[in-house]
């Protein structure tokens, strides 16, 4: 691998989702392979999970790990031809490039703007780091995507099912802020890739990108969506078509307990209680957020894994 | 050890000092005992002497360490059952839980409100790790304790004591800030471990929780306290019974040079020169404040070689 | 070497900037030089270069590095008397003496206030350091120096120089915000120890501490002082006279392709394109800013490791 800023990055997936299974067992098998190795982490945004599990793959891989806060730094300048003379100190181009010297991997965390829908679908960020960095880039979620969920998604899903060919349900729920899309549009990609019966569900006007999901099934009806369901993700977004904005919050759209039934509960966390999922799908047996968090770290060790024997 | 949230988590207290005692002469005997394993420390607020110590402990013990700034994440919710949907991402029982699956041992910090005494005495941040976790706590100073200090103090006054049992005052300051308990708390708690004569003194007003100092003297003379003390401790503290507020600053009890005498001086520090101790006192030969900081890091790295036994 | 603060810490030049070679070739051959060592990185202000490039060079020597950004801790006193019952928690006389418990090396980041001259001068924060810490102090940027800049420009000219004693000019350059002297300073004080023929060009207004430029000539037209220029080195300063002050932001200082012809080009980065120096210049075959950066992790690397060797 090259780099990872998208789960399409990933050849073999069903090969790859098998090598982290493996690596769970023994997280400490390839110590060597990142000796002498540096993991640059940039946030240009708040982390917890992605944070904490992919400098603990890092770490697992013997690489050293230094974490940056950009926003504590100063702003970047990312236009091309640019004059800077207002309130961006360092253009990516030479950001990029110096930091490629200090790193021999460079892990991004960018958000979307959720205002400019044209930049954040151009993914700037991520992307001039991609043009710009001499060594690989690693995606810790940007303005549409978020692979490394989507890895650790797809290692839940492969432990976890009872059959061939499960039944996935992707469900829309209220949230009390604007979210950005790049979980739902990285679960879809997923889905894509797997062998797997899936819909997706939402209230009508928060279609997502067409372009990522003309190949699967809407459908405006949750309940009807929901039937014989194996696995239910739950997400919020905003509005794609009125770009960044909240339509409405119906808690109707809630996941429940009495909704979800025998299906597995997954969401990618920080899940709000009693708004997104009740307590009772939460702290219920279904629930397979705990394990999702936990596979962070294997879906992290093993891209880094990957993108270490290919240096 | 299974946890350390309070210095009663020891159980044998002077055989520990001893341990720790043999570790300061040569800090790196047990390299191999933390390989593989991860400490996440995690700030609710700030810290340069724990942060600092603690991380060098765990080091020290060969495990791998990340540090997280809480309050640059989000904010987290801590009451059951809750409507999730103002200004909380994320409950306590998801992030506990994640947490524990990157962490073989999560220290925490989190000071209390000074506004809401209940939710403070209830150690509700601290209390919910404990709850929720799956790997050991470690208390880097909560709402009303802070045993990692009360440790490092008793490591000090053991090793500088002249007499089997030392008469020990812990003197209220004066300070322009509303201050928390939590050391003069911890230092009362150790004192019930200790083979001491203990007095407290403060200005009317500033009593303690009764709880804690039930079995003490308290003298409201300063210098009456202060006769014959071979260890003078000082600390601001706020009102307990008024909470959170400031009765007084009266600088007459400010600690001077001619106060102490003999005594040694001891201070957690951050200290504010020449208002809650004078110059002379903090430069003068009797001041242990340095080498309380010091073995702040054998403290630390006792408790987490204990913590690492009983994984 | 006891400490290095500034580049006269360095007593032969030539064969650090040699050994500095030699180190990049390898950069692991002494990773045991730091085994049990700790480097504490404190940071009063923000910071990208230096806190990975320093970051990197310790860890290659085998040391643990904490960083700490004190501005999230609290205020720290550096007045010796000082009664300090305002704003300040902690005075530099406790914290120096408690990190260097903690700490085997200390690097410290503190900014001039470029409104108090006297105590931007007196280099209060780095000094205070040097004056209580008990183990060594590195300079990773101070009121007025930044020696690691200087060592790693250094190692730049010495690796590109293509004759004996090539043609240095330090020029001015244009800026929207007051900047320190710091690079520019300790440029100068490194031209002071290499075989240069060094000229510095700035606009009348500009001049910089006499007592640190007054061996060299200061010549107000740039294009004339850029004439057979072997190396020419861009940077805005505000002004020393009329102390921090922005006197102009004339753009005929900009630093173009056509100015500087066949010389090298230098800045220490961050720079904002197309107002310190054109697009073309950055992107042309003759920007060594890339490499300066580079050389930043060996100029620090070789300055821990003759720290190490000393202590």
């Amino acid at each position: 691998m090259k780099k990872y800023t998208a789960i399409n990055d990933i050849e073999n997936l069903s090969d790859t989702i098998q090598k982290a299974i493996q690596l769970k067992k023994n997280p400490y098998q390839c110590t060597h392979i990142g000796q002498h190795k540096t993991l640059v982490m940039l946030f240009f945004n708040a982390s917890l999970r992605t944070r904490l599990s992919t400098e603990k793959a890092a770490k697992n891989l013997g690489m050293q790990v230094s974490v940056l806060n950009v926003t504590n730094a100063w702003n970047m300048e990312f236009e091309d031809g640019a004059v800077m003379n207002l309130n961006t100190s360092e253009h990516i181009k030479e950001a990029a490039k110096v930091i490629s010297q200090y790193a021999d991997i460079i892990a991004v965390r960018a958000f979307p703007t959720l205002e400019d829908k044209e930049k954040d679908r151009a993914e700037t960020v991520l992307n001039s780091f991609v043009k710009y960095a001499t060594v690989p880039i690693v995606n810790m979620e940007s303005a549409t995507d978020h692979p490394l969920q989507a890895l650790a998604d797809a290692i839940t899903i492969t432990e976890t099912k009872t059959v061939a060919k499960p039944k996935v349900v992707l469900s829309w729920a209220p949230h009390p802020k604007a979210l950005p899309h790049s979980v739902a549009n990285a679960f879809i990609h997923l889905m894509h890739r797997m062998e797997v019966d899936f819909v997706i569900t939402h209230p009508k006007g928060y279609e997502l990108d067409p372009e990522i999901t003309k190949q699967f099934p809407i459908e405006y009806d949750q309940q009807k969506a929901f039937e014989n369901a194996d696995f239910i993700y739950a997400k919020n977004w905003s509005s794609f078509n009125d770009y960044g904005n909240i339509l409405n919050e119906d808690p109707n759209w809630m996941i429940t307990q009495e909704k979800i039934g025998a299906a597995k509960f997954m969401h990618c966390l920080p899940i709000r209680r009693n708004v997104v999922a009740e307590d009772a799908v939460l702290d219920g047996d279904n629930a397979l957020v705990i394990e999702q968090a936990n596979n962070r770290t294997f879906a992290a060790q093993i891209v880094l894994q990957e993108i270490l024997t290919h240096l």
